[in-house]
């Protein structure tokens, strides 16, 4: 029974029983499922209670000073990946960073969500950075280059399929395998902060109060370092203003 | 010389009088400012190294543990908000959260962003809950009942617009306007989470295998702490099932 | 062995047992096929012709005065459906009509096609009219209703769900199954009006210049008729301003 | 009076006047444009009748043949420009061609619109051509290439910048600024059909059935005729299937 349920959550009962025994375990299982989990675990409630107790600890007056509203420096676009905890990584917390996670942190020029919250931060927030952050051993990468399935997610990557397309010679000198692919990753994120440069908001806003700064990073996951990709708005922009300056 | 060429890199010099004075202060600033501030603040790479050394004092084995790539229990749907760090008012570290972050936390069906998200997360991560994570005092909430601008941000908001119209009878009886306020954010959570009981991916799975669960919950800004709203997949599926479900 | 040619670039093979006959016949087929069938058939040249010389006898001029740019009073939001051609159910021709056509005449906040459509016809082209044309037998409208797939399309729908949603109670006491799809048709017209309105350019223009006015219509698939719902932009604005006027 | 309402229709008024009297102005217009104007006009509805009366003429069961459902032979993707009316153009009728217009004819693969679109014509309709038709002087073309703007027009034509970054050496050889804009055209017409190719639901179905083909043709405005570019699937597939292949 218990290890009936364990392979029902994992859902891999599909290739070893037929549709209709594999419906009799799921009405078990999830008979017990529903009584014991569906809950959302304690473990959070208890994460976060030991933070709210930290920070007091750390600053009494810490959520009095969160009500007073958010005042971020930096606007963060990175991987949805749950080993890129993005203020973790950066040292940062509650209120140092507004945070656009997705898979393999790409910058869609028609993406409606993208565009929502880059006018909030550039003309609400007026941030100072945009960190554009990739890291090291990215599943979105990996499925960009190996696609095996039909969704949305074979689209959605479609961004770092031109990265590696347009950027073939260069991959093809690197013989190993993992360095050609934490080339890709850094390939990646320097075409995405130019993406950023293309978007108008950015664009003007940088022009006219030289703000934001964009900013690639990788996170190297094997030792939790950042890499500096040195992105500097001037190179950005000479590379795209042809194109992209509705303004020349 | 130097803030000549300035100038004319930045392309800023016909605006009117009224903005004379800021120009003057950013051609300046921005002269010394690439100098000195167009990097990336060192803050960050400060905290980075301390927020390695205390991962490897916690355990020696961290980073070599996460190069096996991530097994995460949650996708989190948050808002961008700088002051919702996803992971820590959870509890959580780096591999424990799959994050997608946006302004409102909004879930819309059409939305390619999420669906890539959320194609990964149930289809590959296999994740047990699947939480909605909204916040008192949202400044996506108050932009939804205050527009006042004309970009994508307005047609972002509209999702939040539907839930303010389709409760205004349960929002009239609410005198406190601060009350109301929090209201609209518990009630935007439940629609959001419906929509995510909606998408075809989820619902699907849910059947198959008894997950993901959808949660709802509501981080208190003022406090520090979550309240629950006790979302139910099943109860989400009857309210939606009449139009959303593929196979009835 | 041209089979076999075939076979390799079409990667068919793998397929099960069950589906042989039908690969057999598309190798043979498909080897015909390609040397006679690929090309672009020639009904649509000779029609292309016919057209031309039509347009010449009627206007010797007519290519010419085509060539100094386009100025139609209308943009049409229609459906994909083969059966309603914009230009001919209006009797109208090339210069006429700005068009837009998607399943079932969705007009979707969040859409990046319709924006930039909306954008070019009432910013650039100044459009006096906006005609929103849904049609009975709508296959769009029907597969809302009887869902059967798991892709975009289900999503894409979701807005023609809201809309039964939305008016079950009138819905419910039309007896007649035609009727009552016949009913959804117009109230999904109703809708996409008002979201035309709720768009920030559309109203902004509207409130500035009276234009553009807001149609809708349905094209009656049974005789070729147009039914003109009447709208009218002042109630359309009256019943979607609280929550979607930015200036208020 | 009269010519007032003219100038405010034709939006012309914002230069010459103030704020406060512009209002005025325009509230004298409007309401004698309300009066006047507001309706469909009736030159749209006579044009209808005689459309129905000539299908009549031609075939006594042509609406009762058109309410048997639709089984078109081609998606037709194409401009929203007025001056190319799909169906006319191509001497075809009601149930003839299943239409999808926007700016500039673009196949983005994270359009949603688009994507429904393709599911319902290759799914359900089982199209055998999926014709991309570009036009000569074509306005998208053109504000690609000169962009004044800061809407979501800007961002939904970088897929035609991308275009014309892809192909600077063979542009930049043609001196003939008209030329050069013709070419665009045609280069774009051949991405989008390559773009079209790279969507996993045409790919599946060729793969299997031998249909859609895809066909890139030009509508040159100067004669009515058409431009056959001569696509070939099996040549568009060769240049994608590196990236874009599910299943190599």
């Amino acid at each position: 029974m218990v290890s009936c349920e364990c392979n029902s959550k994992q859902g891999s009962l599909t290739t070893t029983i037929s549709e209709n025994e594999e419906i009799e375990i799921f009405q078990i299982s999830n008979r017990y499922y529903e009584q014991e989990h569906e809950e959302l675990p304690q473990e959070l409630f208890e994460g976060n209670a030991r933070w709210v107790e930290q920070m007091h600890e750390n600053d009494s007056l810490f959520f009095e000073k969160l009500t007073k509203g958010q005042n971020p420096n930096y606007l963060f676009i990175g991987c949805s990946d749950s080993r890129v905890p993005a203020e973790q990584i950066l040292g940062l917390g509650a209120g140092d960073l507004f945070v656009h996670r997705n898979i393999a942190n790409v910058v869609n020029l028609t993406d409606h969500s993208l565009n929502a919250v880059i006018q909030f931060a550039v003309e609400n927030l007026k941030v100072k950075h945009i960190i554009v952050c990739g890291h090291y051993d990215c599943g979105g990468i990996k499925a960009a280059l190996a696609p095996h399935d039909h969704g949305p997610l074979h689209s959605w990557l479609c961004e770092v399929k031109e990265v590696v397309d347009g950027n073939k010679a260069e991959l093809s000198v690197i013989n190993s395998k993992e360095k050609r692919m934490e080339k890709i990753v850094e390939l990646n994120v320097i075409q995405q902060c130019k993406n950023v440069m293309k978007l108008n908001r950015v664009q003007k806003s940088w022009k006219k109060y030289g703000i934001p700064h964009i900013q690639g990073i990788v996170f190297d996951i094997k030792t939790g370092q950042l890499i500096d990709l040195e992105i500097k708005n001037s190179k950005l922009y000479d590379e795209i203003k042809e194109s992209h300056d509705s303004e020349l």
